[in-house]
């Protein structure tokens, strides 16, 4: 036999192959870290419940990303310097999970950490950021990282359940393909390196939401422990209304050239189809005030917002770390020369925006952020801040909860300073800093990810987030403790909570037609 | 004003900006690299030539990659661990280039290498796979990378030519694209530190085929210096019919239902539908013998293969670098254990495939690579290399045509040693072995990639490839010298013709259908 030298790439006839309950996959090794892609985790009927996938004889590769859930619309490339994406092949066959792990051994027990992708309910993949990819969380962070596709938008959140039990829960069929996923990781964790009972969910913006609605689903109970919420939760996102799914897909059946009733029918008709008959038909209920399909619904599945229902008593017992970015949905071309204003200058633009509150809100921003540079305050966040504000609020109703809350507030090297943007944060996280050249700054990039990344690692072992000379207490009732990152980190508590709301006296609440123009 | 920290990425309103022909651009730099993606070098109507893009006022950002030209069919992503991609939303506005560059001073002239991306010339983009980025190739070699998309299969090559003036180079109107990308690059490089009288092409597979039909085509005289072909010479599958366009377009007008000539209307029906109904009708026609739409077909534009009709004079005098790689096509599943089979097994695996031959290739393959597994004959590419020593042949009836040949060997440890497939030489050309996992062995990886890399960047410094420690001669009438990349590299000289020829009789010629259905 011919002598083999060592490889950092290793992937032979058998090796690295894993068994799973429905047969056998092969990956492959570099560096240290196993590296699954594209694992088949479920099956599923358009509209209808995930089921597993069938067992098979032999090895399976699980060398290529699985197929993504199909978009409305197809994005418009842009700002791709802030945010680099990855777009792939698209199929409603689409629940497929990727793991990165650094053994194989069912008893190593390592923390999982299951990243859940952003995009509202509607967009998105387990790949679509460069900065998704999880083999240096799993490297540095000694955990399994897993990231998953499932439905999205109407074929994931669309309300058939008028029409009979079979569609009971096509309203948050996405959500189902997410428990299912996680029933794959409880059953098959072990045999790459993770524990089943230590699992965390993470995700930013959508992925976000969908851990906290995961926490309000009692099919989930048992199947995760811990939950990041990364800039997940805003306002006029999530709503409900009784009755709404027949008038859709009435509308729907009547673009479609379908008699009432035929139901069925779009069950088989091609997606494009079906997805340009939504968009033709959609806009027009929405604004009649109908509630569409394109998020979950609160039905007996998911029982609904926390912050309207209060949270399920087991989810009060799920660790949380929770908070925003600076910046969020500013995406704009930056404050030019903004360092070189005079605060004359500096004014007039805030009075240009704010009108007369301008001069109360600049004396907030600078008690809150007093490191700052004022113009930023043109930049502040007006959608996640408040909402997230009141759900720490709403857990620390219960003293048994235990809720983290953080803002992320670097400033990054562009347009003279630009204030962290809506998912800004997410290369720290994965450790990925470095595969993203904004984050290339020498002497903060090291220091601001081992910040963050060793936080939300240390949550997931444990339960407690760690930040080297930081004690991060959890947030208490009426004191909201708050871990800022920065160039350098500090815990401050309720230090914009003033600021917060006359900003948003002073801008009014979002809207959530502005959050549709915005595919992150 | 504060004080700037030294930075591993700028980007700042005014910097770094480049002034163009139609207007000024803004990049980024990150780590000493200029980059610049998706600057739009030409606007087309569908079917007609392009034309430069109208001048704009301020500056414009070139910070995201711009659409890709959309495809017949979509993907179905499989072998990822041996070419990971990287798709992107696509559009038929796709003329679009990128640029890497360590410098934007006018005089610094460094070399210019531009990449034309395979796919036939139906699939495929400018970041297509993961290994296109240009970022190493630019810093490690000292040259301006570029790489650019451009229109593709009907949309780049359907021959409307009998329908009108308007539509006179409809059949090459993707070659056309490239033309007014290096027209750009004439105008406009050396304010990317570029030498617009330096300029190489080169490419892979399809990306081969066009550098080698562009040196047939007289618009490009000038416009390009030297070409590098790799794997981009086979058989069947340029060629061209007169008249068959008209075919094709009245079977498209009568699948789209329209009448007869109305050809205009096949510029506006939305793509989806017209790649649906082409690809109805295009398996009959082609099944007639006609010649369809997806390759560029002989005209006054481009004048046709030089195996044909030789080449032009203007062609010999370009230096060219040609090769192929080992296994090219066989991305079958390997043949595990095959250093553990004795000589009777793989004699029984070689008569299995190669009948009576199977004695006399085995021994003209030990001849040729002495130090190979005999099993790997079973994956001897019957593609590329026959038809690529023909182009070498009639490139040396010219004692003026400089002409480097080569051959990628190498064994990659995947199934227990997998055999060079097509692509696998691309990551080593641009320094990017280390971004992608299978290419990670250590102690062989930097030298081969030195090797390959260093190669091709001399070459395109000053048209002679270096390998250390080797004299890569050009070939000489009757005397093919092949550099061998392989863990270590030699130049051998005629090393496989008996083989090949010989391989050639006992497969067969390979046939159009094969390639169909193999997208890289």
């Amino acid at each position: 036999m011919r002598q083999r030298r060592a490889q950092d790439f290793i992937c032979t006839a058998d090796f690295p192959v894993v068994r799973t309950a429905q047969g056998k996959i092969r990956g492959f090794q570099t560096r240290g870290i196993y590296t699954f892609h594209g694992i088949k985790y479920a099956d599923a009927r358009r509209f209808h419940r995930p089921e597993p996938v069938k067992p098979w004889e032999g090895i399976r590769d699980a060398l290529s990303y699985g197929f993504v859930c199909p978009l409305l619309t197809q994005d418009t490339p842009s700002c791709e310097a802030l945010i680099p994406h990855r777009y792939w092949p698209m199929d409603e066959n689409c629940q497929y999970l990727n793991i990165w792990t650094g053994s194989l051994d069912p008893e190593a027990k390592k923390p999982v950490m299951v990243w859940l992708h952003g995009g509202g309910f509607s967009a998105g993949s387990s790949i679509e950021q460069e900065a998704y990819d999880g083999e240096n969380l799993s490297r540095y962070g000694d955990v399994v990282t897993v990231s998953l596709n499932h439905r999205l938008n109407i074929l994931g959140y669309l309300d058939l359940s008028c029409y009979g039990e079979e569609y009971a829960n096509s309203a948050n069929a996405g959500n189902d393909d997410m428990i299912a996923a996680l029933r794959w990781i409880q059953e098959n964790i072990r045999g790459f390196g993770g524990d089943p009972d230590n699992v965390t969910l993470f995700g930013q913006s959508g992925g976000g939401m969908k851990v906290w609605t995961l926490m309000q689903t009692p099919e989930a109970d048992g199947l995760f422990h811990k939950g990041i919420v990364q800039s997940g939760v805003l306002d006029g996102f999530l709503d409900s209304g009784e009755g709404d799914g027949r008038k859709i897909a009435e509308a729907l059946l009547a673009e479609l050239g379908f008699e009432k009733g035929q139901v069925k029918e779009l069950e088989t008709v091609p997606y494009r189809k079906l997805a340009d008959a939504y968009r033709k038909v959609a806009p027009a209920l929405k604004k009649q005030g109908f509630y569409v399909g394109e998020n979950p619904k609160a039905n007996a599945f998911y029982l609904g917002d926390p912050r309207k229902i209060g949270f399920r008593k087991e989810a009060r017992k799920i660790p949380v770390i929770i908070g925003t970015v600076f910046g969020e949905f500013d995406f704009g071309p930056g404050y030019p020369g903004k360092y070189d204003l005079t605060r004359a200058q500096t004014m007039e633009a805030l009075e240009k925006k704010y009108g007369r509150a301008a001069g109360e809100l600049a004396e907030l921003f600078e008690q809150a952020y007093p490191e700052k540079c004022l113009t930023d305050l043109l930049s502040l966040d007006n959608v996640f801040r408040a909402p997230t504000i009141d759900f720490v609020k709403e857990r620390c109703k219960s003293p048994e909860s235990l809720t983290y809350s953080y803002l992320f507030a670097y400033e990054f090297p562009f347009d003279d300073g630009k204030c962290a943007w809506h998912c800004s944060e997410i290369p720290y996280v994965f450790h990925n800093a470095d595969r993203i050249p904004i984050c290339r700054t020498p002497g903060v990039m090291e220091k601001l990810q081992d910040a963050v990344f060793g936080a939300w690692v240390s949550f997931a072992r444990d339960g407690r987030p760690v930040v080297p000379g930081i004690c991060w207490k959890a947030c208490e009732k009426d004191r909201e403790h708050v871990l800022v990152f920065d160039e350098s980190c500090s815990l401050r508590t309720n230090f914009d909570h003033a600021l917060i709301e006359k900003h948003l006296e002073a801008t009014g609440p979002f809207r959530m037609e502005e959050a549709e123009n915005i595919q992150h």
